[in-house]
């Protein structure tokens, strides 16, 4: 069990940055009018730290039951005044895809971020989440409670971008090896792998991006009612790249089916030409060994034999009918 | 025909615990509002003891017939006062996954829970029912007659994931055979078989689901009247648990469906490599043997037969062709 | 054109059996407040029988129009006082499902039943649905005409359960032999048939089931308004087994494409072991070939030709080489 | 560009049959309450012609241009007090599936058919859709404006049903080509192809009668006001039958479907068992042709050679292995 | 990053023709009742021109970054009193489909376009545009701010019938090189390569054509109030064939996915059936080999060796074998 990692920020309307605070004294500092407090936890395999939190921030046993339960699903829900949204990112780290849990809980004047990490890192870089929500900070010019939500949105929705970028260029890479230019027969057998690793990523980000298009869409209808107008339209736009990236991934999938598809009909196709390859060569050769046969035979009266130029006559008789046989096949384009 | 094995316990407001009590005495010990009288028929192909209850409960005999047929679909229905839910659980014995049917009928201050027992045991274990719900009636403080229903279906979900667990363990084995590390020519005569397992229990646990969410959804918007908004809550996360199990689900067929199709693609590109190999040492071994061929027939006038080296010679012919084919078949990626 | 054979019966309230009556008499009959009349036509293609009810029992041309087209969709229709419910039925007569229609033509206080006989027979056993109509009317104390019409559903309805039933058996044997036990590389010529056949027997079963699912939905909807409560009670529990038909065919779909596709992986496979297989043995006896193929040579020195055992060691090597390549191939699993 | 063939006709109230009348008199004719002018024009690529009619019958520009480009879609759009409906027909000539565009425009009184002709005819028999249209006057005693446009309906789907027989009959054909009876293992070269002609076929019946349904279903909604109750009934029993096309064109494609698969296991079957008689005449014939070649060898001591019955000994030899080999195989079914 | 080219027009209400005008005037020509003001930029990776018509036109900072990304979906969106439109072309150059972004903006008065030229041309020709519009507006006789979007769209919409045209020809000669007339074995591995290509321009066309139903939709409910009651008649047309569009994308994939299928059975047949050739001609040279082996043996005793006429007989043994055998196969119709 890892211990809990929990800091706290505090943003103070009026003034453009954070500073960071203690934990223990969150209650002091709720003040929903010109503060926004955010704090983070990491890791939080510890109870002790988070039921702490628990109390200094007014949230229910369940909450904190969901939030140490770290397979739910992206969904938000609402407990009284404050509300849980249940978020997964996906990040590819070393060409795989990881899809890992972040749950938010958030109330008048604050937010907690609870991130679980697993083996390849925390998800959701906070230092783009805060930067951005600074620069709105500037431009909006107040304490925005709802745009700090929606720059975790922002940056989460860019991870799944880099994901289907990601993708983009691998179902390239794996187009020109199922079609080469120039044509080979070279059989292609870690392309049904590559296939498959792809497909799996591509489960991982729809199963993180389709439920996340309800959640945004609870909050545009208003569900969450310190989000205000003017992050709404924020949210619009992160709602249509969620769609958008539900878009692509369809489509992605699309030209991965095509390609596994393709790959087995070129497999199939080299398959029948290794055949009458071999069929044609096959032919060629035992035609050869057939007159060697012959003329391997034992009789006595086999006027062929005494000839001065038998054995180069045969031998001729085997290169010709190489040649002919040779020629028909290239003809029907066996070889 | 088994007989039915039938049994009552007694939970009453303020004592923690329950008491075991008698099957015949029932109607005297009905009292909605203190008490919650918990019964449970194993086996009930015995009608006889099931109409006993009947008279007793109070219940219709459209219900017991329903009860006695156990080739139910999951549903909720009510009859009068009372409410007849069937569900369906998901065990995993031995390596196959087997779905039994439990018929629940609660009334006012009672709930019946009649088990179908197959070769494989008896659905749903009734001390952890027992264990959650007093789990609950400790924190509630009061005699609950929701959380009992609650208790029953939360074990009932708990089994579909441990069965979308050991689906998860068999998949990632099914991959490690469908691609080998380092890859093999090994062929995978058992990975069609698995499959097609994996796929049964799969649909297994999706018609046991699927429906669920009907039903639950139901008890969300309160049809049973005696479900208190608390309990109801509890449902809250059954709901999203059963939705979890089914993109769970989803997911995994998805991902066998991949495995399905690049198993056929790994097997068709070995067949290729095993047809190439194939044709090129046939190809080595026929020069060969037409060689030997040649020099074993009988003109009179073959040269090559009277020098001192030309056995040699053709030996040294034998293997040069052979070398040289077989580096010729090496670079062309055939050998 | 066969003559179309029409018989009639008469439930009286109060009396438990049913009589026969005249059809030319139906008209003096009718008296929906005491009685049930039914009347049965089989092989209605004569019409002017037909027509000869309509006058008696009021109906339109056009549904005589309608019954007389055996072609149509299942479905409910009103015209005027009178309904005209077209079902279909399943049966399976020797390994081949047949689904045949029924017209169905209900008033107050009478109905007709309109069967289109096969060479496979007739729809519907009537001796059944009379069984089960007079059981709900003891039960029930009076003449209950939509319990008439829930008995040629309810009959019709476990047709389908038998079709489903034999479809279990069938799929079971075909798994069988997919993967038979123990293993062998029997090929499964047959296979393919037998899917394809039980395929046709599922659409059968669906496309007459999934739209019975509207009509008794329209029942119980009370659209046929002298279908009492009591009746529609029973027709709730028609309308859970059409359900479930529907869900049974659509999983036994599922695993009818799991064992078409296992079926040609487990031949792709087998194919795939037969090549290494021919591969293997071709090497070994080609290998052996060019041995005796060598020593087969005319060169006039050749030393070992006049060793006194070099015809035993020829052998030998023979043997040797065969021995090693044998167990070289069955190492690498070829053989 | 094909001239524009116009032609009008009359029908009056009380008047069984129809008069032709002339094209350019049409405003004077047009009566409402007694009357029902159709006017049917073919190839219409003569737009003169056709916005002359324009005018006749108070059409707008846009209707006009509608027509005059063939590639619509199947739909019904109100202008005005007139309607426009494009519909498509479908009509089996040599085996080829033909879809063509009709135009229908209907106003009170009035009602314009405009038919594409293609290479292969033009759509719908006029003939057959005034004997239906007559049909139904003389039933109802009145100039039925509805009846007309149902008349038209009704030969459209009549040809729909058409191709579905047609495509059964090919379905029956193509089942007996994919399962022989006997089974042979003669391959079925063209099989593929039929079943892509079928496939195309049923997709041009779909594209067809699909939007139909809504078509139809709008004038059941009474959209087009002028159809009456009386016509509606008929369109009822239109609308029935599409949808019975939908059905049979998807139980068409499920067996068609069913039909390919199965033919790719057949092949695949067929492929395997090639392969292993291959196998075993190979090996047979090798080994034959070793124990030849062992003979073939010159070593001076090889005592068989000099046995007086080796050589009968050595073909008997032959001779038993390839028997025992050919027993041998098959007992494994190989052969 | 390319400089952006940014041109505008005036049209003047009951002037026929556009005259051009300064982009840096934009503001004192904006007059919504006689006036439409195009104004068209193309590449704009330049920021600052926009954002000086950003100033121009009123237009938010959002939109302006809408326009900068262009990635986005296609959609409508409303800010305050304008309105901004993505959509995507398509067009086909070089046998390759490219879908490009253009953003509409649109207020009262003023429409701007925004064209993102990639490597292979801008989208949309403008001056087919123009054309289109300013037909309607010498039909309309009026500055008709509606119908030049609407011209947009109709120039967009042909476009994408553009590419279902090429892909229909693509697909006949796919057709025909999957089906030759007459048949051939000359395989086709050129084949999946197409259909993959043709896959991936449909699903370029379906990705840029589906969700603009949704945004024509929107403009026919009059989402855009100053695109007025004439204009939508003109947008009911777009709808209709956006719809097309789809419903001919979805025919072709349908023949597309009948076509790989139908290759991949050819395939299959072609493999099956050159390798029972190649066993037919590998039998009969085999024996022919055999006999010439057993002639070949060292034996003393062989009497045929002594024969006379021994060779020939030997000779014409192979010659009769060879015949029978090839007559047997032919037979068999393997050869």
């Amino acid at each position: 069990m890892l211990r809990a990692v929990i800091r706290a920020w505090r943003y103070v309307s009026g003034k453009p940055g954070r500073e960071e605070t203690r934990v223990d004294e969150l209650r002091e500092q709720l003040d929903p009018d010109h503060t926004v407090l955010w704090i983070d936890a990491e890791a939080p395999d510890d109870s002790d730290a988070l039921h702490a939190l628990k109390a200094e921030l007014g949230m229910g046993a369940n909450v904190v039951d969901a939030i140490l339960n770290p397979r739910e699903r992206t969904k938000l829900m609402r407990y009284g005044d404050y509300f849980h949204v249940a978020v997964h990112d996906c990040e590819c780290s070393r060409g795989v895809v990881n899809s890992r849990e972040i749950d938010i809980v958030t109330g008048p004047g604050w937010l907690l971020t609870v991130r679980h990490p697993a083996d390849d890192g925390s998800p959701v870089d906070l230092d783009e989440v805060a930067r951005r929500f600074e620069l709105q900070r500037v431009e909006h010019r107040d304490t925005e409670h709802g745009f700090l939500l929606w720059a975790i949105f922002d940056v989460l929705v860019d991870g799944y971008f880099d994901v289907t970028d990601m993708v983009d260029d691998r179902l390239d890479e794996i187009e020109e090896r199922v079609f080469p230019d120039p044509p080979t027969d070279r059989s292609t057998p870690n392309v049904p792998r590559e296939i498959f690793a792809v497909r799996s990523d591509l489960t991982t980000v729809r199963r993180a991006a389709a439920p996340l298009r309800e959640v945004v869409n609870a909050i545009i209808r208003r569900e969450i009612e310190f989000v205000d107008d003017e992050a709404v339209v924020h949210f619009h736009d992160v709602y249509d790249r969620v769609l958008r990236v539900g878009d692509l991934v369809e489509a992605q999938r699309d030209l991965l089916n095509g390609l596994l598809e393709a790959n087995l009909a070129v497999t199939s196709n080299q398959l029948n030409q290794v055949m009458k390859k071999m069929t044609s060569w096959g032919a060629i050769l035992i035609v050869a060994t057939l007159i060697a046969g012959i003329y391997g035979m034992n009789f006595r009266h086999m006027p062929e034999l005494r000839w001065q130029y038998g054995y180069a006559l045969a031998l001729g008789l085997m290169g010709i009918t190489t040649f002919v046989l040779w020629r028909y096949f290239k003809k029907k384009n066996w070889l």
